[in-house]
């Protein structure tokens, strides 16, 4: 019990020192590989750089003690950061302290929501995020976050929270793009690329080992901070209106507390729902690709209550919503991280650069940030699902594109609503017209199958029916519209046979309809008989006393209800009939 | 096709003199009862009764030209009046023309959402109100109303939404009893609740047909209406302060227009949506009740289009929104008529009242209207029910509970919504975690059953598991983790066979969903086959190359698989193994 809600207590016990070395390796390359990011993510939440420093240190302790997985590296992320920036950015100004509060506010707001969500038990609600739409919002957030970065490498003011806001404010700002910036972003821009893409292949080709080459490529972007530090300060950029990240406050993370603000947690309580589930799904899917490839497990439910921890321990130090992140996960694993203690020694780290190495990033070029954020988030821009999807499924590409439309269009979080919309209304839609198939007898032997797809025995006075699915309330009208248009056309008719064999459940709904079906063909002189019915399914309906009102019977197999009822014609028995049936069947 | 939009053109050619009288008789009996139940329900929605008369005109018409049940007689309804109550009762004060106005825009509103959702063929969505949600949401109307009404029988004034604000309401005013009010309300309502239950057995008694005494029953509230007007005259008893309905202007509906005011349009769609789906799914089944009686079809995309007809000729003509009325249209139907031209002589009696009969009625004691709706309503209230669903489905008793309860606590919409969100949380709930086994050989036979179920044959490298439900986004994340569960469970693994007999559909989230289950098998040095997979889903997984990827095979019965993959254990062949483990299949 105790293991379950502190997943630290399972791998604590056996900790040693082969697992610490590990451990402390794969810390450095990813505190390595944070610092530049945690900064830039900050800048694109509309925050002071060191907050996305402070979001990085307390967390990965939280997550350390409460998730359940090994490997997984928390911290602020592009998507989480863009939404943060749409849903404080309704409510304060960025630059000012309102913001920064409502920053801490949401992720807050989100690390009890998380938790809440996940002692209960409810971590099931992230199903209603399918896959075509996640890829979509992540595709359309990509798209969103590149171009709202375009500013800080031409060096202009632009604002915009949706795409057409964000390409006209570009264009109208054009004219006063910036050279020196330009110089620094664009060269910046392209050395990541290369460095993503070139760099490892390149460090092959002289001799270095794959996997250290892995590693020494995923530092590139310290080396752009570097170099570009080094270059504002050589040429004296600043006076050409170089905008740089200026003063950071060094030290530890302050101590901070939400808002109780009313009116405040009322504007951001469905961002922060938004925020929570998003991350919580792009988490547990990393956490469980990673989990994976090692044979290891999580336990989905705990790790909403890990990613709450953690959100509550950015809160209260002064950061903002954080989750699982993708590349720094990956980076984790990589570098030999066995247990969550690499995300506690990745936190001493962040912790001693915030310490210590604020004081060099002054000179840091904005546009430096904003070429490791494109870059990053470039890669998460999908052109092939559309297409996928388009061949495999016109539904789940529908859901994809609306959420893809009205996210660039719309924002972020209108756009996670709307795909999540479409694709309940397209599985409600579906659920509610449930494949049924009238049967009959395959000559010669005891299986009964589609009228349509085989030639089968079918007689006028009988008619068997097949239903494929679970009678719930989703299909339970359906049912009914159904079975009476399919009895309407057949006046000959005297027994309807519901064939039972794929009905896993029955709700109360479902027995309704069931009901006035019987009632209903009763009225109309037919009888209503049931065959294959489960035994858990059969089990209720005798508690629900179904059975004493139903005009017919249950048959244990569909054969011999077809043999039954064959003979019970409705006419004067006569030597061409019922025994010329029974011979037929 | 232009029979489907408009089904009066179905029966209105083979109208015959025989039809006629038919539908004549009909109309007759259904005027004589709507008279004083229009007035009582446009009283119950704080609008002048004469509202109610307006209402019950020009929408039965239009139902006669675009609705496609023969019986089914539109009018003002009980439950929606209430609605209508609470919903114009936001914007407006009653007795004020703003109100009136507000209420023709209801209709309007809800008139145009009808006629839109059944153009865009979107008749499923009224599935999301289950059976239990329904019936918790009709019971608790009716407690409301009945509640509601008890001011008029005392003689008081008291208002509230809710019923405990109704309560304490009534029970505040208790001591300005109108002793008069009371002496003709008391007996109003004691006399209808015997015509309700004892008139008909009592008319049989001293001779009269069944058929008759039913229909002479049904007047009743006429007598009730006519006698409490004598009442009034004879002892003035206005004076004593007994509230009566007064001037009602004679003639013909109005000719309205909804407002097109923003801001109003924005208060009342909500409750327009929700006026529009519970008069639907009531109109609906009570239209399929009784053409399932005469073996006839009603259309429900259609019936959306002639219920917004009805709504929109209701807001026309200075009505507010109506729907298929339980009670009258089973009067209707048992009174003989054939066709919707029923509705349309009812409708010119209506006019015919409304322009000759309403200074008959300058006397008509609020009371009496109050009796009428009070004796209605409860028995709208089913006891039963709960009790039903208890012993059924817990989980529908606790769509049922919350609805009454939040329904009397809180109001109708915010109950209609949340018997919903209950219901679909619960159905989410369940269809996030499918029933999956696994499964072994019987032994001897080529069947496979649960291994906890039945003593079957398992082989300790083979692992086969068979998923009872179509794969959908709901639950792929669930497949995801149940396999890999099973899978780190069991150390030897190196076949997982997944039997797809129960499979009918695999959208994009479950496809993405097997292809990260085979990726992360294959991490694991595991492969994964498929087993009886359908025609139709092995194109789909054809067309989108899933099998280009997968680690195993597809094998077509769950039999072979077992067969060929048992021979397969990784093991160095020796004299105990694998003959063995054949052998032992």
């Amino acid at each position: 019990m105790l293991q379950r809600y502190f997943p630290i207590l399972t791998w604590a016990r056996s900790y040693d020192r082969g697992i610490l070395t590990s451990d402390l390796m794969a810390a450095v390359i990813v505190t390595i590989m944070l610092i530049p990011q945690s900064l830039a993510y900050a800048m694109l939440a509309g925050l002071p750089p060191v907050v996305g420093l402070y979001a990085s240190i307390l967390p990965l302790f939280a997550y350390a003690v409460f998730g359940t997985s090994r490997t997984l590296a928390v911290g602020p992320v592009a998507v989480v950061s863009l939404m943060t920036a749409s849903a404080v950015g309704a409510v304060a100004a960025p630059g000012t302290a309102e913001y920064w509060e409502a920053a801490v506010t949401l992720a807050a707001l989100s690390g009890v929501m998380l938790a809440v969500l996940g002692l209960l038990r409810l971590g099931f609600l992230a199903n209603l995020l399918s896959h075509p739409v996640i890829s979509g919002f992540i595709s359309a957030s990509g798209i969103l976050i590149a171009t709202s970065q375009l500013k800080h490498i031409l060096g202009v003011k632009a604002g915009g929270e949706t795409w057409p806001e964000m390409l006209s404010g570009l264009a109208g700002a054009l004219d006063g793009t910036n050279l020196a910036t330009l110089a620094i972003g664009v060269p910046a821009t392209l050395f990541l690329f290369w460095v993503r893409k070139g760099l490892k292949p390149a460090l092959q080709r002289i001799g270095m080992p794959a996997r250290v080459a892995e590693m020494t490529a995923k530092a590139g972007p310290v080396a752009a901070v570097a170099v570009t530090i080094l270059a504002v300060i050589g040429f004296g950029l600043e006076e050409h209106g170089v905008s740089v990240v200026g003063a950071i406050p060094q030290g530890l993370p302050p101590f901070a507390l939400p808002s109780t603000e009313y009116a405040l947690i009322k504007a951001l309580w469905v961002p922060a729902l938004l925020i929570s589930v998003i991350g919580f799904v792009e988490s547990v899917s990393v956490a469980q690709t990673l989990a994976a490839k090692r044979r290891q497990r999580i336990a989905p439910d705990q790790e909403l209550i890990g990613l709450g921890a953690s959100n509550i321990a950015s809160a209260l130090s002064g950061g903002y919503p954080v989750t699982g992140g993708f590349a720094r996960s990956v980076v984790n694993f990589d570098a030999g991280a066995q247990t969550p203690a690499a995300g506690a020694f990745t936190a001493v780290g962040i912790a001693l650069a915030s310490l210590f190495l604020t004081p060099l990033l002054f000179h840091l070029p904005n546009a430096t940030l904003a070429a490791t954020i494109i870059v990053a988030v470039l890669s998460l821009v999908d052109f092939k699902t559309p297409r996928l999807l388009w061949a495999y499924s016109k539904g789940d590409f529908a859901a994809h594109a609306a959420t893809i439309a009205i996210t660039l269009l719309a924002g972020v979080e209108l756009g996670v609503i709307a795909g999540v919309a479409v694709g309940l209304l397209l599985y409600l839609w579906r659920a509610s017209r449930p494949h049924a198939a009238i049967v009959g007898r395959v000559p010669g032997t005891e299986h009964f199958r589609n009228v349509e797809r085989q030639k089968v025995l079918t007689l006028p006075h009988l008619l068997s029916i097949r239903i494929d699915e679970s009678l719930t309330y989703l299909n339970a009208r359906w049912l009914e519209e159904y079975v009476l248009e399919q009895v309407a056309d057949r006046p000959p008719l005297r027994h309807v046979v519901l064939m039972c064999s794929a009905v896993n459940a029955i709700d109360a709904s479902g027995l309704e309809s069931l009901e006035a079906i019987n009632h209903r063909l009763v009225d109309g002189g037919v009888k209503l008989h049931l065959s294959e019915v489960k035994g858990p399914v059969m089990d209720r309906l005798e508690r629900a006393h179904f059975l004493d009102d139903l005009s017919g019977r249950v048959f244990l197999s569909q054969d011999s209800a077809f043999a039954e009822l064959a003979l019970d014609t409705g006419e004067a028995p006569g030597p061409a009939d019922p025994f010329d049936a029974r011979g037929m069947i």
